[in-house]
C-alpha cells in the first residue's frame, strides 16, 4: 500500500502519523513545498510575542522522528500535478530543476491555504511580511526585536494576535482595517465592543484605524519605510505585517478534476473523500459542513485540520471514520481581552435567511467580591420560530472563552433556549456568579421568544 | 395577597424579590431566625481567606433595601409551627419570649440546611466553629487572624475551601477526614489524585490526615486546645472548624404534614409545590430531581437555591415556571487546584445499577509552548449499553473548571460519547490544545464502547 500525502503542517502530518499507526507496513511519502513539517502555525504570534525563545517549540514532530517511524518526509518538494488516471503525482524538487512521478494507492491532499495579498502599491518591498510559515515567524520576530514602529494590515484573528505580539516586543503598532470595525466574524455590536475595549487598553502603545485602507507602501532597497492610506495618512513603519486573510490552495486539485465546493475550497464528504476515487483531502484546503444548518462553510483552523487529517487517514487505510462538520467555533485573545464564538452570528443567520432573536448581557465572570472579578459580555442567539439555539459570542477581560463551549454542546444537540435554561452549570464564587451569565442570557432569550409568540 | 416566606439566605431572598416584582401589591413578609438576610454563604471561606475585609461584601441585599421595595424582613423571627388548615404560621421572636400568628395566602419555605455535628467529646467547647452564617465567618476570621494552629474536621467542599482560607491566614492547619480520601463526591481515583496533588502543594503549611477520626476535644474555659483522634494522635489547635456536612432543616415542615422525599429533604414537584396546597419549598431544605436518571438527589447549593426560589415565587404569584432539576454539577478550588464535576460518578452510577465505561486523560490545558500551561485530568463516563454520557470530573492546576460545562449541556441533551466526539470546541493556543482534552477523553471512551460491543 502506497500512501502519498501532499502537505505537512497540521492535517498532512496528522494523516501521516495516523496512517502509519493503522498500517505499519504501508509506504508513506509526505511531500511539502515547506521547509518544516508538523508545526503549530497558530503558535507563530505567541512565538513572536516572546513567550518562548526557541522556534523549535513550534515543531510538534521533527522530520527525523517521522523517518524513524518509517514515514518519509520530503521537504521543498512541490506537487505540480495530480494524475488521477494513472494514480501518480508529479513532484518538483524545489531549487533543483528536477521533477519525478510518484505512484499512489491512496492520495491525501492537505495543501492548506495561503495569505491573501491585497492590492497595495509596492507590496513586494522588503520587510513586508505575512504570517504563515515558521520562517515568517522567525523573520518577523527578529525584525520586531530591532524595530520601533510597525503597521499591521487587517484586523481579523491573526491581525489582533500580531498586534499583541508586536506591542509586547515594544514595537509601536498601527493596525489598519478597511471595514468600519475589526473582528468581522463577530456581529457588529460585539466587534464594536471589541474595538472599544482594545482602544481602552491601548495607552499609546498601539493604534487601530478603521474604515481605512493601505494603498501604498514606500521605501527603498532596505525595505518599507512608510504606509500611505486611502484617506491620505502617512504612517512610518520599520516593517509591515499583512494579515488580510487566507485563501485555500486549490489549483492543483482543480486542475486534476477535483470538484470545489461553493465556498471555493475543495469539496469532500464526511469521510474526507473528494469526488475522485482514492483521493482524500483535509485541512485548510477543504470546506466544512456547518452542522447547525447543513450548509457549507470554510473554517481553516488547526483543530479542524487535525480532526480531518485523522479521518482522511483512517478511511484511506480502509477504516471507517467520519468528520461530521463544524459549529463555527473560534477563540482568541488580545492582551487581557478574550473573544470567542460558536455557531451562527446574527448577520450570518440573516444571510442564510434565518430569522433570529438574541439576548446580550454584560455580567461579572465570578461573584463580585472575588478579587479578580471581571466583566464579560455574552450574546446568545436563537432561531425565532423554533427557539433553537444558533450561536453564542463572548468577549471580555473575564473568563469568557470556555463559557462558549457550554453552547457548542447545546448546538450539537439542537437544544432550544428554553431547554438550555435548565442547564446546571457549575457554580462556586471563584468561577461564576450564582447564576452564570450564560443562564442570564438564556433567560432573557427564552422570555423574548415567548413574547414574540404571544404577539 | 399575603405571601409569607420562611428563611432568607439565597432561595428565600430570591423568592421575596421575585414575588414583589411580579405582584407589587402583594404583602410580603420574610421571617428568618438568622441575623442577616440575602447573603452569599458560599463566600464565607473567601472572606475568611482575606480576599476582602468587609463582611458586608457578602450581603447581596440589605434588609433596608428590601423594606424600601415593600418587602418586610423580620430577622431573629423563628417559625415554630405551620398551620396549613388555617393558613397560618406561628412565629417566635427570638430573645423576647414572644410569639404571634401570621396569615398567609401563599407560604414559601426556604429554611435551608444546618451543619452536622459529629459525635466528638467536648464538641461544645469554645472556639469550635461551623461555617454557615455570617457570624460564623466573622468569628472564624477574627480567630484565624490571631491564631497559629487549627484543625478542620471533614474533607469535603467546605473543608478544603476552609483549608485554603486558614492557610492563607498563616494558620498551620490539620484537616482530619475519617474516609480513606477527601472529596468523596468524586470517584475514588479522582479523589485520590486530589489528595495527592494537595499534599504536593502542602509544603509544611498544612497536613491532611485520612482514615482518621477526631474523637475528643480538650481544653478549658478559654476554649479548645487539643484534638485527639481515634488512632491516638494529639493535635494542638487554637480553634477547630467542623465541616462534616449539612442536613436539611425539615422538622417544621414534617410536623405540618409536608411530605419528605427519599433523600430526607422536602419533596417538591418541578413547580416547587409541596404536597400541601399553597405551600412551596425551595433551597437547601428541598431535594432535587437528577435529570440524567430521573431519580432524587439532595444538592444544597447556592445556584440551585437561587433558581428554585425564583420558580417558587413565580408559581406562588400565579405564574408558570418550572425547575426541571439538576445534573449534579459542582466546582471548587483549593490553592491552585480546581475540581469540578457534573452528572454521575461511576460509584453513584453503580449504586443506581447502571453499568458504566469511563476514560481518563491527563493533558495540557493549553498548547505546550504557552508559558502558563498546566495539567488537567479529565474523567468522562458513559453508560455501557447506550453510550450515553453520564458524567464528567475534571481536576488540575490548569483550566479544568469550565471544561465540565461543555458536558453539562451534553448531559442535558442526552448525547452519546460518539455524538459528543463531533463537538467543535473552541481552539487557540492560549486556551486549549489543538484537540481539547475533552475530545481526547471522548475519543477513548467512544472506542472503548465500540470495542465492548464487538466482544
Amino acid at each position: 500500500m502506497k500512501i502519498v500525502i501532499l502537505g505537512g503542517v497540521a492535517a498532512g502530518a496528522k494523516a501521516a502519523a495516523k496512517a502509519k499507526r493503522l498500517l505499519p507496513d504501508a509506504e508513506i511519502n509526505l511531500y511539502t513545498d515547506d521547509t518544516h513539517v508538523s508545526y503549530s502555525a497558530c503558535g507563530l504570534p505567541y512565538f513572536i510575542e516572546g513567550n518562548f525563545e526557541d522556534f523549535r517549540m513550534l515543531l510538534v514532530r521533527l522530520p527525523e522522528e517521522f523517518e524513524k517511524d518509517g514515514i518519509h518526509i520530503h521537504l521543498k518538494h512541490r506537487a505540480a500535478k495530480i494524475l488521477p488516471a494513472s494514480k501518480q503525482v508529479l513532484i518538483e524538487i524545489m531549487g533543483e530543476n528536477r521533477a519525478f512521478l510518484t505512484d499512489y494507492d491512496k492520495l491525501i491532499i492537505a495543501i492548506g491555504a495561503c495569505p491573501i495579498i491585497p492590492k497595495i502599491k509596492n507590496v513586494e518591498l522588503k520587510n513586508v511580511f505575512t504570517v504563515r510559515k515558521v520562517e515568517d515567524g522567525i523573520a518577523i520576530k527578529e525584525k520586531a526585536e530591532n524595530s520601533e514602529k510597525a503597521v499591521i494590515i487587517g484586523g481579523g484573528y491573526i491581525g489582533i494576535e500580531m498586534l499583541e505580539a508586536l506591542v509586547k516586543q515594544n514595537v509601536h503598532t498601527t493596525l489598519i482595517e478597511y471595514a468600519p470595525t475589526i473582528m468581522q466574524n463577530f456581529d457588529d455590536d460585539m466587534s464594536e465592543l471589541i474595538l472599544k475595549q482594545l482602544r481602552e487598553i491601548s495607552s499609546d502603545r498601539f493604534e487601530i484605524l478603521t474604515s481605512e485602507m493601505a494603498t501604498e507602501f514606500s521605501g527603498d532597497n532596505n525595505g518599507v519605510k512608510l504606509v500611505r492610506t486611502g484617506s491620505g495618512k502617512e504612517i512610518e513603519a520599520d516593517f509591515v505585517v499583512i494579515c488580510a486573510g487566507v485563501k485555500p490552495n486549490i489549483e492543483i486539485a482543480k486542475d486534476a478534476g477535483i470538484i470545489l465546493g461553493e465556498t471555493g475550497a475543495i469539496k469532500v464528504n464526511e469521510k474526507m473523500e473528494t469526488n475522485i476515487k482514492d483521493i482524500y483531502a483535509c485541512g485548510d484546503c477543504v470546506e466544512e459542513n456547518l452542522l447547525i444548518t447543513n450548509t457549507k462553510i470554510w473554517m481553516p483552523l488547526g483543530t479542524n485540520a487535525n480532526k480531518e487529517g485523522r479521518t482522511a487517514a483512517v478511511n484511506a487505510c480502509g477504516g471507517n471514520d467520519r468528520f461530521a462538520g463544524v459549529l463555527g467555533s473560534a477563540v482568541t485573545r488580545c492582551f487581557s481581552l478574550s473573544m470567542s464564538m460558536t455557531g451562527l452570528t446574527e448577520k450570518k443567520a440573516c444571510s442564510l435567511g434565518i430569522e433570529t432573536i438574541s439576548a446580550t448581557v454584560t455580567k461579572n465572570d465570578k461573584v463580585g467580591y472575588m478579587p479578580d472579578v471581571n466583566n464579560i459580555t455574552l450574546k446568545l442567539i436563537a432561531e425565532k420560530n423554533t427557539g433553537k439555539l444558533l450561536g453564542c459570542q463572548a468577549i471580555g477581560s473575564g473568563d469568557a472563552d470556555k463559557r462558549v463551549n457550554a453552547v457548542t454542546s447545546a448546538l450539537l444537540a439542537g437544544l432550544t433556549a428554553e431547554e438550555f435554561l435548565q442547564n446546571d452549570l457549575t457554580y462556586a464564587p471563584p468561577f461564576s456568579p450564582t447564576i452564570d451569565p450564560l443562564l442570564n442570557a438564556a433567560q432573557i432569550l427564552a422570555e423574548k421568544i415567548y413574547s414574540s409568540k404571544e404577539l
